[in-house]
Formats: structure tokens, C-alpha cells, sequence
């Protein structure tokens, strides 16, 4: 099985050039101008642009929460995906606090394991560390490939750990060559301001946003950012959104340190006006809020000053149903938001086409940077030979709108109904396979493949 | 004429694989393993490393100084270049204040053109900002390629202009597409400094570092900064060597600026300690002047920040003879030192194989930024079908010995006497054609060609 | 009853001339040059300094700890506090966790009432915030002029509240004109290293200091600063001992807030290195531990910079046996040291005496800061026309050295044994009473009292 | 010849307190209860506010300026100044460039000696920096009690030196016991925008302030804080305006530095919407020029925060007619405004009164911190036995206008006509004599005094 792409305009984490390419098999064999090559299958590709397949670090499918789950399955998760341009994802194992980090593997990969159409790894969130977890650490990272910790500062009782766990759990992940990451609010604060406004009464989805307000995002990272430089370890902050966190970053670098950052393809959309209408602010109810336009502004010149490394979704999506379980309540409104199949084109189209980002940039956040800081490189994130081919052949001029009516994603409404956008995935190749092509899936359930990773948090 | 290099592990700005390359004409043609094409040359790399000729955007050869020349004519530095693995220089013409920019660049063409071994281009530095030669920079621009315009805030009555003019070309620079690049200490200040020591009878080398203490140069840079900041044009700092200084364009970050940050080799590995010997610190006199060891470590982890861009070499030699002017009296040294041979294999011994950066990092930062930020890109600094063909084939396990009894350098000591390196650029070729072959030169004098350059200072 | 000091140079927080001081009962009833008065006791100052009596804000009398209670009882305690020039203190009540804040104030009143040479306060440390202590708060500061509450960041399941708990107070004492005061250190995380160390066999003195290291108190100190600027609650840190912590009271004056800081004089005069004697280190372990000379250094200028108001002592001593149940592990080692007495003398003679700060500041931090922030002055803190008249008599000549052997805390050993002061506190006079005349006691214990202040925190 | 005031209310930069206070000849003999004297005249001070008299240290009177002179004479500026309770100025020598300091010296004494009814010194402006003038520093410190050398940063070829003199005048006054101030704005690139605004025909009243953006004076006053850390001189920033500069000032104090910060009455209260209005918005024309809402937040805060330790006034009146000598062109608008007469009433009315600083600060602020900065405590500015008898006797029930109508000021326009004013100085006590009473003059012209400095810059 090969295929050649025809006359493509190549673009990658550095470079940017026109050729062809050749895939034998699972993987690049060959680039170049005119190659003379026989493949299975010819795509001519002129006019179109040629790169990684998305790789988003960040999602939630299948996820148990609050006696559901959220809606999308591994199977409708990672096909919208690929969809979408994305062909890998990265999703995060819970542990039950009182409870092995095996347990919680097993648990997820019985929901996980041949059902992806698109290839996925794992994050293993620590929710109780201790002397028994600290053994699966080393075992994780050695046995399954599971490189990267998640940690919770907030969710008291079901997913935090204190100061103290962070720190043990870090020394650890640092001795065994992982790299811990960090969902970076004060949880204390914010469960409070939440008692505090629901015993006000003020229940609408405003509530959800100014129960987390800047502060709680902010004094959180520079937390995390300290204790990892006391540590030592490699470090990671997720969905981080606001001027205030970022700025924790930036004062690190005066003691020579470098944290990995990743914002979220929401956070540099959309902004916390959106709260104003209530019911349908809980759409966007996910944690952290959205923020402010400043904060947008400070997101996109992170991604320019190299201080965000990554661009993910944090795609948790539920069924206006199950949103409406907090319709009287904002703190029961399932947190999360689809975004898994809009992140590739909506930067392209607002990052690439309006000037704000790099075609370089846009390749680097998108898949170059999460496959290094990940330990995926160089079998993932590039268009290299030997590497993977999962490679997005984009229709840089066809404008379409996003839509619950035209999304692959299981969930009946869209965070972006009618955005209009200026490009499109046409033809998504995963591993040598044709998957997506105009639309249509030609691949099977299953097709998706568990990625053992390497050492996380190698310097990018 | 065609080159296939087999079995190459290539490295690239953002890739690292295994793979032929060949070459037709001046350009690379394809990348692949195994590649099935015929080709006049064959070069065996295997157990070699490919990546990019590096590109010094910072030497001063040929360079009028107190009546004499930096001892490098373009022919014996554009050489050393080549023997270094760097392909191209960007060199720096010299306004004469009161004369025409066209004049001085005028001058600089007789003494480079048909000179070279290696390609080159210039920067301008504008030593006397009027509305005269305003109406210069749109010129040199668009009709000769030179696109980034260099300013002194030192040499007072030679060289520098003040804050006002700085304003004015920045304005003009940002209006027509270019960039400003600037050498940022504050000469007045060591101007007073230097009277001060030279009346007290202070003068050997030592004084000429103590007259440029970190805070000549860290005002100086944030002023720039500033001034960047108000008129919006894109910012370039050249030799930045201290903490103080990376320290400005950090606060700057909080703003959501971004400004372009280039050390030097010896910034990264040499310390003011050097200056302690009588005379023989002459070596080292240049300005700014060798910093601390804790600069050290704040340009190392600039690098990996993403906050430093660029590692250049400021090569400027003189003979001792010529430094000897200045045995007597600091301030009579004529400043620089000679690099532009070493940088490549410096940086990869210290920097790669000491791990404190990685190979990718190592070509960001000695060719694709330089291409990248000064306008170059996608023809230099990179290993991509259809651009140039320069390359390095470079052993990772030759050891061997800097020094000025085999260095190719027009000057009669070395500053990295007896420096043991790891790591050997074996075979360089430039545009398609073998330039250097384990210490043959292969080309003529006049080989190297002038780039014009485009738009500089774009986002990287 | 009337005192008449003539001749004195008399010293305030902003004014420094030579006067006689008239008292009359209570308080001081004029100042002037040659005041023809009639007195029953005339004091002849001559040569001699006159300032306001010491208020320490932060001491531990006979405080219930481990099933001990530290030595000093209030009789005691206060008595050594007048000997050295201290006419008034400040203990912490301490809330049993689950019980309410109006049963410790009993059990404070039952040890303190009747049994205090010096005049003395409290501030209420909160442990456990909830609806009904709430509530305790308005009380406290309205029925009894409890207007400070302190809480702790550190000794979790004792005395550490969380930032959920921390935002509530902070809310409800901003509402009732009160203060909010903080240990600020991160207890999980000192907690966890402690765990570390001993369950490595680390058990000396060094690592008390090693198990609570800058960060954990710069840490906790930025989350304060923050939670302080969220809630609008004016706020004090107690005994910052570092660099770290007060760069993040720095770092808040760019947003326009002001925190108070209160240091110790142990901060300021001793470092680290004593904890590597063991088991001598016992007498220094307290926390936060002393820190660097690069410390010592911010806290001098904090001082000068306007940024750290006061100069307290957390004196909490404990007689060498009890410091030994400790003696095979550090974590065993009731924290705290004995300085009561010896504030006033080691801040002139160190501090003053050898130019570090002027004798107004001197005045400002010892006496008048403390009796603004905590809402006793002008009753306190002053040499004013009809305040108490709470004076120092000082002779600057007077030569000396702090001892074991003649001190008058009870305790067995001296922290600062062998210490050389100049200047004695000859004279003490608390509200018009001659209480100390050198070394002599004149007042009977029962004569301090209780002090009610009134809104505390208010602008400086 | 004595005084009696009898039930005052005493405020000082500490204390505030009823009290009686008694002067004899220039002096305050006593400050007591019900003090028990007989003097020449009483004055009932009940309901009344005593403070000490007014030091304004920035004024300019009767200063040479475009072949005119500000339109007050030490007569009536200084005449005004004790109706709005400023006992004593500090104004400015200006040297010119080539000349000797004494010959500027002489020129000044000739106008200002035998003209003044309220006290006076004098800063000393260094234009030109060599060895002649180096010479002279020591002798103006030592034999005319001139411990104070202004600095331009601005005003290129009439005021401003370079940073190369600005390193060696702080070096001397180092060495001399002496104080640098500064203007700190960037002159260069001021007149690089004023010419450019003119070159475009932008010559209304807002192109001032368009000329002189923030970055202006962050800039310089960074480059100034830099170089007095370096030299370490006691070092004074002027008539500083905005955030921008008052961050360097907070940056430096990660460094434990200290500079002296003054900002002016105008800063506090005005801001650049005026300049909007033509040609009247020339009454504000001075420079720095007003700024923004938020940087009158910073200044209040500043004060508060301790880190700007004076507000003055910079007084520097013209007529209308000579300020209309610009209303073609902005940059011939003389600068300056008239403010020496309401900066005492109008910092009470809108500072105290309105809650942003306590009564102390504005003691401390408006006379305590001159006189010690400027080397003039314990004779001035305070109220303390044996110091001056500068004092104001000030009803805070009084409310009035302030009007061109009814101001001393020798111009005929207000910079705040209408401003209704909470407070008035109603006596004004200078050196134990009644200078004005209920707005009648009790004093003659040159009854004012000059007064010799001693040390500047010392700690506050």
C-alpha cells in the first residue's frame, strides 16, 4: 500500500516548501519535486497545503462524571477528530482517590481499547499520591509508555491533591524521567466563592465564571510554577487562560526556569460575555471560565514570545440534556465544552489567515509540540521521513460554518454556531491510511491505535 | 551537477530522521530513504550528521577601523567561514555620519564583491539619521535587498545616534517593512568611564571591561525596548550578553512585545575573568565586553526560553600586532575577536553534546532564525526541498584542537587556544556544490554570492 | 502622682530635639525647653535619649504546646519585655479547632488577667472558620477590641485554615473594620518535607531549616498577597524572614496594594549557619528558621523602602529541657526563641548605632507602627501630649552583654549569649509609672493591663 | 516677642494630639496641656487644625525663560505661598552652559535676596559637567549650604547633560555628601516628536502631550535609577507623573533600593483631557505634561506604599499674554502652571478629606520629608521643641473657591478657577511671627530668609 501526494504545499514546525510525498506503508518515504515514484494511490494536491495531522493533548471522552458521562465516546470522539484534522488525542485516566493507578487503567482502557478510529494515548491524573502510588509511577512510565502525571489543585475530595502530594509526586515523576502537569486553580477559594453565591441565591451560569475569577488561575499556577523549580521536574500548566497565569511564566524566567504552558483553542476565541445569557451561557461552562479580551491578547502573544507551547481543546463534551441538570444551579452543570473537531481549522482561520500566527507556529502548537513535549516525536507530530504519515491535506480556500447541524461530535449543540471559517480538512491520511476524504470516514472502528510514549518534558 | 547524500541522520529546526538527500543544481531535490536516482557525486553519511551551513548574521570583515582593517579580508573570512560549516554571513556596512548610506555601501561592495567563497549579505547601519537618508532606507529596501537597518547607542561622534533619531528611523524602518537592529550600551556612560580610568592612570585590559559594567548594557537595551515598543517596529538586538539585559526584554514580555534577542559564542562560553592577564587579555577585547558566569547560565536558558534567537560571533579579528596598539592604554585595543570559524563546532560540543540544547534548538538558533528573522527564508537556512543546498556533513565523534596553528582565519592567535572540541564539520557544500571536503577547499574566490534579501523581522 | 524628665533628646517616629518631658498621672501633659513645673519625681536625662516604651506585637506567653507551655509566663514574660524597654505586648489566642473563638479567649484571660507587669493585647487566631465563628468576629471586635485575626497557611489539623476558609474571614473582617494578620508558609508542603526527612533519617537541627525552605514561605506569602487584594481586607504578614516573601509584597505594589510586613529582630541579625550545630541549633528552631545573609540584607532595606512596618519577636522560649524533647528529631522541638527582652537594645545598637536606619524609624517600627496598624494609637506608640506616658529612658553610652546569666526571661540559655549592645534601657516608665530603674522593678504584677484597641489596619 | 495657641488640634508626620503650643522668639519653647505661660499674643486655635508650615521644594520665580521671566518675583510667589500656608520654597539655579555654577549663583541672589517674605534655598541645576564645575560642587555644598544639583534629562544644548556627566556629578556628590535630582524625561526623543508634530502641522495644545508620550519619562527615570544604583548618590526624581516611571522606582526595589520619588498637587488631580481644549489648554502646558486617570491611582497609591515621599508643586506661572506667545505653535507655549498658593489646601480638601491619605502622611509629604530629604531638619518642617516656628493654623470647616479672582499669584488666569476647597490656611505662622492672618499681610517683604542646607539624601 502507497500513496502519493502531488504537488503539495509542505508545511511543518520550520519549513514551508512545495513537493510531493511519497508514504510506504504506514510512514514518509520520501519528499521531493517530481518524485518518480509509483504509489497505489495518486491525490493531487495543488493548491492544497500538506500538514501533521493534529495531535490535541487534551481531552475528556467517555468520562464518568456526575452519574453520566460525557458524550462522546471514544469512538464518536476520536472519528470527529479526524474530522476535524486531528489525528491523534491525548485523554486523562482518573484515579479514584483510595484506589491503584492500575485500577483506573483498566478501567479506562475497557472503555478505550478498540474503540477509537483515531490513535490516542493517556495521561494518568494522580488524585491520592502516596508510598503505593509512588511504586506505579516508575511502572507506568516504564511498562505502559504513560510519561505524563496530572495533577488537580482544585476538585477537594474526589480529584486534588495538597501542596504537600505535588511535591512528593514530583520528586518522584522527576527521578523516573516523566513530567507532571498541573490544572492550576485554588480549588479552597473557588469551592467557596461557589458555597457563597449559591447561599446568595445567584445560581445563574454568571456565577460559574465569577466563582473563579482571575486569581484563583493565577495564584494557582505561580504555585505549581514554584514548586516545580523546587523540584526540579519537567512541568506542564493545562488550559491556562488569563494574563495573570501567564504572567506567573514569565516571572519564572528570570530565575532561568521553563515551564511547558498550553492554552486552549477557546481561551483565544471566545470570551466570558458569553455568560451573560442564561441558560445558554452553560454551553461554555467549563473550568476555567473564559476570560477577558485582554486575556486573549496576552494568549496570543504568548504563542508568538514562545512561552505557550501548545494549543488543545480540552473537549469535554455533554448533551444540552445533561447541561441542564444545573439549569437551577450553575455548580451542577457538567464543566466542559465540544471543541475536538474545530480546533485545527478555527486556529488556521483565525490565527494563520488573520496574520496573528506563523504557518510554522500553527504546526508547532498544534502537533510538533505536543509529540516532543509528549515523547511522541519523532514518530508523531511532523512530516519527516520515517515518521508516521498522519498528514492533513487542507483546502485553504473553502469557507464553510460550523454547526450542530454539520458536526461530527455527539452533542447537540455547538460552541460555535455559524463561526465562519476559511479553510477545511479535506483529506485526512492516519498512519498511511486514507480516513477522512471529503467527508467521508474510510476507516473502521478499531483502526485507532494505543501510543506508547518516551520521556516526557525534554526540552522542545 | 547533482549530489545524493545516503543514509544521513538529517537535523533540521524542527526535525530529526534518517534519510538520502539529494541535490540537482543549487537546490535540494528530495529527502528520502532509499532513494532510487542517480547522481554525479555520492557521499556516504553514514554515522554523519546533515543539517543546514550556518549563517552568521553578525561578522565585520574587511572592516576600516583607526586606520587599519579587521585582519579578515571577505576572501580569508568568508573561507574560515566555510571550513566552520557556515555557508553565509551577514555583514555590516558603516555610514559615514554626514555622507549619503549609499556611499558607504558603495565602498563595502568594492571590497567584498567577487571576493567571497561563501554568500553574503550586509546589514546598514545608520550612523546618521536625516531626512536625507530617510528617504535611503525605502531604497535600500526595495532595490538592493538590504532590509535591516543596524544603530549604535554608543561611539558617540562616529557612530551613535541619539534617542530622537532612533525614533525617526524606527518610524521610517516600520513603514517601509524592514527592522532595526541594534548595538545597546549606553556610550555616553562608558565614554565617561573610560575618561575616568584613562585619567587615573587605570589601563590595562581589565579597565576596558570595568568602563562597560552590565548596566551600560541592560539601560541601553531596555531603552531600545522601549522605544521599539512606542513605534512598533520589529526590534533585533545584536551580542546581548548579560542578565540585566535579557532581564529588559523579559519585562517587556508583559506587554505582549516581542523583540529579537542574538547572543554570541563567547557570551555562551568565555568569562571576564580572561581579563586579568596583562596583556594578553587584549585577546578578548571587545564590547561589549565578556560578562560572568551567571550570565552564562542566563543566556543558556534564553536559548531554551525561546527569548534568545540567534547565536552569532561578532567576528571582528585583528593581528596582535594590531591589538597591540592598545598595550598601553585599553581604550587604544582595537575591539573584537576572532570566531567565525569556530561557532558551529563550538556550539554543538558545548551546547548538543553537553545537552544543554537540543539539535534542534542548535539549528533554530545558528540558521533558520537568522533566515527566518533577516528575511532569507525559505531559500537559506534550512534542509527543505527547493531551498539552497547548504549543508554540512559533520562527524559528532572527530575530536580534535581550536587553535591558531591549523584555524583558516587571518589572525595569528586564537582566542580558543587549545579548546578541545567534539564533533567536526567534515564536508560543506554550498548552493550544490562541495565547498570544503575534510579541509580541501573545493571553490574559487568569487564563488560566494551576494543574497538580497526580503522583508525582515517577521514573526519566527 | 507627676514625673518631670528634664534635659532629654527626645525621639519620635518623625521628630528628633532636646526637651523636657512633663507627666502628669497617666500621661504626658507637655513638652518644652525649661518647663516650669513642679513634679514629685524630677529624672535628670542628660546625655541620656527618651523614646516611646516598645510595643511588641507578636509574642507567646505561657502558651499550651505539646502538653508543655512556653516558659515565659505573662508575669514573666512581661516583666523581662519592661527590663528591655517593651511597655507593651501582643499574645495570640489560639481557637481549639471546632470549638468557638469566645472559649479560648476565656482560657486566655484566665492565665493573662491580673498577672501581667505590662500593659498587653491579643489578636484572635482563627483556625476554623464557619458560620457561627463568623459571627464571633463582629463581637470580638466590637465588645472586647479584638480587631486582629490571625491566621495560619501552615499546621494543618491545628491551626492551618484553607484558602476557602481564608477568603470568608478575610470577607467578614473587611466588613467589620478589622485585620487580618498571617503565618504564611506552606504547611503541606513543609509538612510533606518534613515526612521525607525523617523518614530518611534526617533528624538534626539543619533539617528543620531544610524542611521549610524560601520557597514555602514566598509561596504562601504571594497567595496571601493575593487573596488580600481579591477581598479588599487590609493585611499583615507576620514574621517575613526573606527575600522571596517580600518580593511578593513588591510585586504587589505594581497593582496599586499595600501590605503590611512585620519582621523579627532575629531575622535581621541572624542566619542559617547556626543550625548546623547540633543539638545547639534547638535554640534557633522556630519558624520560619532564619534565613541567608542575602536576607538580612532585603529585610534592612525593606525597612528603609517603607515596605516592612514593624520589628516584633515571636518570642516563644522554652527552657533547654523542653527544646531537648527534640533532641532525636527536629520535628520534636517546640519552635521559638527567647527575645522579649532584648528587641529594643539589639535593634538601637545594631540597627541605629551602626547606620542602618535613622532613630526615627526606629521609633516608627519598635512602637508607633504597631500602634497604628492594631488600633492603639495615640493612646500608644508616641511621646504626644495626652498619651500614656510609656517612656524609654536610654542610655547610648551604656555598654553591655546579653546573657543567660542576667537576663530576665525565664529561660536557661540565651540566643544571643555574649552579644555586645551599646545602650541600656535605664528608665522605664509605663502610664506615668517608674516600672523599671536600672534593673529595679518598681510595679507589682497586676499593673499591666488590658488594652482594647480599636479598627485596626488603617493607612499609615 | 512669644505666641500662645491655645487648644489646638497638633498634626505631625507621626502624631495628633489637643495641645497647647508656645512660642518664644523664632522657636517653639513648649507644646503642652493647659500650658501655664504668659505670652505677648494668644490664639485660640479650638476647632482648629495647627500644622507645620508648608516646604515647597520645586518652584520657580522669576525665572529667565524665551526673553521672559515667570510671571512671579520671589516677592509675590513667595507672598502667595504663605497665603496658602508654604512657608518656604525651594526654587532653582540654572546654570549656563560654559559658565561657572557661582556665576548663575550670583544672577539668582540678585533677584531672590532682600525680595522674599517667606524662607527660601535654592537646588543648584548642573548644565554643563567638567572639571571646573566639579570643583565648584564641594564648594557649594560646604561654604553656601546648596547640598541639592538638579539634573535635566531634557533640553538638549540648554539644560540637559549627557549620561557620561550624569555618572560623574553623582559620583562627586557622592563624595561631597551631597543629593542629584533629576528631570527624567527623554529629551532626544521629545524633540524628535515635537519636530515631527510640527513638520506635520500638529501644533494645538494636545500635540504638548502627544510629544511627550509615558514612555518618555519611564524610560529615563529607569536610566536615571540605574546609574545612582551604580554610583550610589542619593538620588531624587522630580515632578514624577505616571505609572510608567513609578515602576521603574518599584523595580529598583528588588535591588534594595531607595530613590527619592516627588510628584506635584497637578499630577494628583488633573489629567490630559484638558489639553483638548484650545488655545486654553496652554494653562497646563508644562512638562512632564498631565497624564491619565490611572496614573493619578499610582501616585495615591505611591503615597501610600511609602515609595513617593513628597508632593510639591513645580510652580512656574505665566501670563496670558506670554503664554499665548505659543497659540500658533505648542512648542512656544512657555511652560508651566500656577500652583505654589493651593497645594497645601487643595492635598487636604481632595487628599485627607476625602480619605486617600491619612493627616499624617500629609504632614509628611508636604513638609517633614523636604526638610529631611533637603537637609533642613530638625529647623524645619515638624513641630517639635526648639524647631522653627513655621506654622499654619488651618480651619477644616472652612469651604471656598479657588478663583484668579481672589489668588496672590501674580498671573491672571487659574489653573483651578471654581475648584471648591474644603479647609483653609487662615494663619500662617513663619519663625515665630504672624505672616499672614485671615488673608492680611503681616510681614514685609524680605522678611523671608535664605536657609543654608546641610547633608541631603539622608534615610527618611
Amino acid at each position: 500500500m502507497s500513496i502519493l501526494i502531488r504537488n503539495a504545499r509542505v508545511i511543518t514546525a520550520s519549513d514551508d516548501y512545495q513537493a510531493d510525498i511519497y508514504i510506504e506503508g504506514e510512514r514518509i518515504q520520501a519528499i521531493g519535486k517530481g518524485l518518480n515514484v509509483r504509489a497505489s494511490q495518486t491525490i493531487d494536491a495543488t493548491g492544497k497545503i500538506v500538514f501533521p495531522g493534529g495531535i490535541d493533548p487534551h481531552v475528556h471522552l467517555d468520562m464518568p462524571f456526575m452519574g453520566t458521562f460525557s458524550s462522546d465516546s471514544y469512538a464518536t470522539g476520536t472519528l470527529a477528530a479526524l474530522h476535524g484534522g486531528t489525528t491523534m488525542v491525548i485523554d486523562f485516566i482518573l484515579q479514584t482517590q483510595g484506589k491503584p493507578l492500575y485500577h483506573a487503567l483498566e478501567a479506562w482502557r475497557g472503555r478505550s481499547d478498540g474503540n477509537c478510529y483515531g490513535d490516542y494515548s493517556f495521561h494518568m491524573a494522580v488524585t491520592d499520591f502516596n508510598e503505593s502510588t509512588r511504586k506505579e509511577v516508575g511502572q507506568l512510565i516504564e511498562k505502559e509508555g504513560i510519561t505524563s502525571f496530572k495533577t488537580f489543585m482544585a476538585y477537594k475530595g474526589a480529584l486534588m491533591i495538597d501542596d504537600g502530594q505535588m511535591v512528593g509526586l514530583m520528586q518522584e515523576v522527576r527521578e523516573r524521567g516523566g513530567m507532571v502537569t498541573v490544572h492550576a486553580t485554588n480549588g479552597d477559594m473557588i469551592d467557596g466563592l461557589i458555597a457563597k453565591h449559591r447561599a446568595e441565591g445567584k445560581l445563574s451560569p454568571l456565577y460559574h465564571y465569577l466563582s473563579q475569577p482571575e486569581v484563583t488561575e493565577a495564584e494557582a499556577s505561580g504555585r505549581f510554577v514554584d514548586l516545580a523549580h523546587y523540584t526540579g521536574v519537567p512541568a506542564y500548566i493545562v488550559h491556562l487562560t488569563c494574563e495573570g497565569a501567564l504572567n506567573q511564566v514569565r516571572e519564572a524566567t528570570y530565575r532561568n526556569q521553563k515551564v511547558f504552558v498550553e492554552t486552549c483553542i477557546q481561551y483565544l476565541l471566545l470570551d466570558a460575555s458569553l455568560y451573560e445569557k442564561n441558560p445558554e451561557g452553560a454551553k461554555w461552562v467549563m473550568s476555567p471560565p473564559l476570560r477577558q479580551k485582554k486575556d486573549q491578547e496576552t494568549l496570543w502573544a504568548g504563542l508568538n514570545q514562545g512561552l505557550v507551547q501548545v494549543v488543545a481543546t480540552d473537549h469535554c463534551p455533554f448533551q444540552w440534556e445533561q447541561k441542564m441538570m444545573g439549569k437551577d444551579d450553575f455548580s451542577k452543570i457538567p464543566n466542559g465544552h465540544p471543541a475536538i473537531e474545530h480546533r485545527m481549522e478555527l486556529l488556521w482561520s483565525e490565527g494563520v489567515q488573520k496574520g496573528r500566527i506563523s504557518p510554522n507556529k500553527y504546526v508547532e502548537v498544534t502537533a510538533t509540540n505536543p509529540a516532543k513535549i509528549f515523547g511522541m516525536y519523532p514518530r508523531k507530530g511532523c512530516i519527516a521521513v520515517g515518521s508516521d504519515a498522519d498528514l492533513v491535506i487542507f483546502d485553504p480556500l473553502h469557507q464553510h460554518k460550523l454547526s450542530a447541524s454539520n458536526h461530527h461530535m455527539n452533542v447537540d449543540y455547538s460552541a460555535y454556531e455559524g463561526w465562519e471559517v476559511q479553510g477545511k480538512c479535506e483529506t485526512v491520511i492516519l498512519r498511511g491510511e486514507v480516513a477522512i476524504d471529503k467527508g467521508e470516514v474510510k476507516v473502521k472502528k478499531g483502526y485507532g491505535q494505543f501510543v506508547r510514549r518516551g520521556k516526557a518534558g525534554k526540552v522542545v
